[in-house]
């Protein structure tokens, strides 16, 4: 029973995802594949030896693909239609973050979703896939440490690229904080208030960095999140759940451990995608195990659409200074007892 | 040349003082006692085989003992009165925290400090003594992680008593982390914010627990204190400095690992008393040998000031629920150039 | 280019490999399969739906089975004439440990493969594939500590069952260690000697438990193996690389750190099957992809051989209790230069 | 009750001690000091501004001197005829290691020590004040890891002089772990055996380095001691009980932790001096206490003779290639119930 699949985008994601489903995983097979530079596209079906079709645009992909689902890893812009196009299609869709880049083309895609009757669309937050954050998942789940109060996260990138902006410390960095964390506790954010510490002198001059973000849940845990995408020593992902009995922290990656020149130490990583490359993989399995079983179990649109619109108000608190409201829709019944990630 | 020291309070911190002089150090010799509860004054005494006259005062000892130096160990609010009367007197003078229950008192303290022309007061600050805390502020001085930008800590209990107040999560509490930060950072305070978190079960029903404290510096350093004193798992203090080029981090107590029962672990301290009984002892000696030396550089009436202004704000802070400024009187020329704890 | 793929013997390795070819790996299907218990062999196809054909034996498997390659996860005793029946129908074959029972059985193996002139057998040493193991390879290769002059390794498991004896130290668990740190270190055995501290009253008994054995490899490599396999605490896998400029060891298996209750700590695995689970996917992945691309790089018969002759005198040496020599053979000019591990 | 105290012996360790009782230690005094060198006799008088008399050699010190016990910090060879004097002259006497250069020696003073009737001599073995080593004797004594069977132990050091033999590794390096070891299990040794792995190539051409002894104690226990003392990266103890439920180990010195260029590491202390120095002072002034007291509790001469008797088979060892027996007289009555340590 391999699952067919068209990817939708191939640059650096996409064919990082038709590499792990061509050598690594389970049960997928890439039929068709479309890129608004058709000639990357065909550099991809070379590349991989894969037996693709190339097609011209995502709806011609669509409409003649012999497809069972889709993966839409186009730049972010361009989601909303893709993914509303499978949804009309009927087929599954599993589409990188953003689902889309308002609020509105989030609610866009979750009435499609609705109107078809049956959940199509797993949007792309891998966190909820990585070893750590399972763990502390289940201890949270477990009650290990009573009810949680506070987290305190980091965010940390040895440095930004030219064109990284201020709000993109929210939309391309925060935004996996913002979906892990909800899942985590199971709670939805209330506020946020956006503080700025001393500037470092290796950010640009444009921008601020790092960043301080307050966000409170409905359940009122209090969440610090340090956003720092120039802090040069390493991609460091740090979280710690503060509970009423004890404290859960997640793991740093594996590393062996050195003595040497008068240190004792372990490798931080450098590069963002070692660090989730297993959660990557296990989100990317769990697609096509889930399409195989015709129930998906990983985020949802509305998750998707929680994460644009706490964006929405953290971008707004960034600007105001103040604290700023989350306020969301009513969850509709479809997305209601949808588990939130896997076991 | 063994310094004669008087000790005024002879409650917990008074006696465990009179411990570590007698037992521990060297140096010193207690000489005259009072308490206001005299039969506790003459019970030391016995207790540690003191050659030393019980006075019934503050005033009487200062006038008649046989001293060169006091420790100032009663309650808070009576400290002020006795920190006054040494000073009259021209004695050195080391005292608890707080150095007054008002900045006015602390004011009133440097003036007396200043008419006399130099320094007598030391101020009851023992952090600056730990061996964590010192290679912190070794590692920022030799700019080992650049130019700092955030701070991280925690001062977390295991369990409050039952006249623990909301306050003094600030007045008994924060008061360690305000003084051993501006230290650290050779930096002062410019504002402050208080958030709390969900209150945990554990908590007395009158207060507050746990808080979070953002304190902003005039350098622009983003402060984010938790004060947890219902954490229940242990008595446990972090402090995470973030710069520009790495992250310092102080030490957890020293202690053995042990593997058993499918855990890897090393033991929490319980007990406060055990936490910073290493810093006491360094912090008396040095009152001691900076007094034989006729030159104080332990945390000085300035510091004792800096803290009581903060304190202050921060419980203003509690109760608007707002960012509230914090301002300074000039620094005066006796603090100028002092160093602001041991090398 | 799905490889097909026969598995002789359905047992829990068995079992357990199929299930991942089936559901996590890429590029390979169960065709065939066999077993001595023909209901377990039929039970397996139809518990994971395999379109596969049960045949009586491994002869009539390896004759007329649609197969590419093909897996023994029999008994050990069982291997060598399956592996040899492998080689004789040019089959490329998986093998787990032991590749024989015997020195001798691995010769012939090793003589029937030079004969056939290419390799076509893969040893089940799977610890090549983790990746501490990984990590410490790559930094011994890269000098990071100079030359390797010791090494500590530690193999504990919490219990024994009751048909453990003291030689299945050596043959089922320390074997593991014969083969790693040889590969580790690219470097043989010369010596051996066991030396049996104070028993556990955990351990039954007529066993012997814990030992330690003391390996020298030609280089002059010192290895101190403790094994220790009625440890209670937990499965615990230890290796330090003592050289010239420092110290390499292996991580600890990733986990969630916890404070509580006066402790912190982080969770030590009970179950043997946890620790290596990515190492056992990355392991077969390689076969698979090895033997798609014509030419394997995993463990050879000549390392089988080599763990043979090794474990051989480690249980003349806990016999004797004297220092034992190992000798090998000359190697065949068909492992020269042959990887001895992944990249 | 000022100890008065004289020192036999002014070299790095005697000044060391001077140092500690005059400026960090409670209750002692400087009285009358002597050295072989009496110019740096008279040196350490005026540097650390005693008010001691200089005498030209130890006898006369014990005849003339205003003393109450005496620190024997000569060299080595020199120790027994002062200890012997000492006890002659009926004082206290603490003395460095070694107390004498053979076990004959040792006998000599333990035969002086019980025709006097009570305990006199302290031996300065400092390891059994660290609270490190206090704590894993505390868990070993309550039973937290069952019966110890095992233990793993490193003693390395970044570099040796120009002087330092194969045979130092021993009797200058070894003897610590000799001593602490035998303390930490309420043990005696059995049987050694010394291997040689690799040499490094740091080490001097006329020794061996690293050095691997394995110690056998009646009750059992297999003791694995690396001697390593050119192995560059740091001065490092390292000390790993294992036990019939559980492990404890020895912790790192304390250091805060730093994340800087993709590592996460902490300081290893490249000086001995550094890794002791709180044990020596709680050694010294629990020599002060007790001699007050009246009644020794530190290491006595019996563990000194155990010591020597033990460094004796372990340099047999080294040149036999064989394991040697360890043999002992019969513990003196005086010995008998000895606390063999602090609490």
């Amino acid at each position: 029973m391999t699952l067919k699949i068209g990817v939708i985008g191939t640059g650096a994601i996409g064919r990082d995802h038709i590499r792990r489903i061509t050598s690594n995983l389970s049960g997928g097979r890439i039929t068709a594949v479309t890129d608004v530079n058709e000639a990357a596209a065909n550099a991809v079906v070379e590349q991989y030896g894969l037996d693709a079709v190339v097609y011209p645009d995502d709806q011609s992909l669509l409409a003649e693909g012999d497809i069972d689902a889709v993966l839409v890893t186009s730049w972010g812009p361009a989601h909303e239609q893709s993914v509303l196009a499978a949804i009309e299609a009927g087929k599954y869709v599993f589409c990188e973050k953003p689902l889309a880049t308002t609020a509105e083309g989030c609610r866009r895609i979750m009435d499609a979703e609705i109107k078809h009757g049956k959940r199509l669309v797993q949007v792309g937050f891998m966190r909820r896939y990585d070893s750590g954050y399972v763990q502390l998942k289940q201890a949270i789940d477990e009650h290990v440490i009573g009810e949680p109060l506070m987290i305190r996260c980091a965010h940390r990138n040895p440095e930004s690229g030219p064109n990284y902006t201020s709000d993109m410390a929210i939309t391309d960095t925060l935004i996996h904080e913002i979906d892990v964390l909800h899942w985590l506790l199971g709670d939805d954010y209330k506020s946020v208030q956006v503080s700025y510490p001393r500037k470092t002198r290796h950010a640009l001059s444009h921008m601020r960095d790092p960043q301080v973000v307050l966000l409170e849940t409905n359940g009122g845990v209090l969440i610090t999140a340090e956003i720092f995408v120039n802090c040069r020593y390493g991609y460091d992902i740090q979280c710690e759940v503060i509970g009423e009995d004890g404290i859960v922290k997640l793991p740093e990656p594996s590393s062996i451990s050195l003595r040497k020149e008068a240190m004792f130490g372990t490798r931080i990583l450098m590069d963002w995608k070692d660090r989730f490359i297993e959660a990557y993989d296990r989100e990317i399995q769990d697609f096509i195990d889930s399409v195989g079983r015709g129930e998906l179990q990983g985020p949802t649109a509305w998750d998707g659409y929680i994460a644009a619109v706490t964006a929405d108000a953290c971008v707004k608190a960034q600007e105001s200074g103040q604290r700023e409201e989350i306020e969301l829709d009513e969850k509709p019944a479809l997305y209601e007892g949808q588990a939130v990630g896997q076991a």
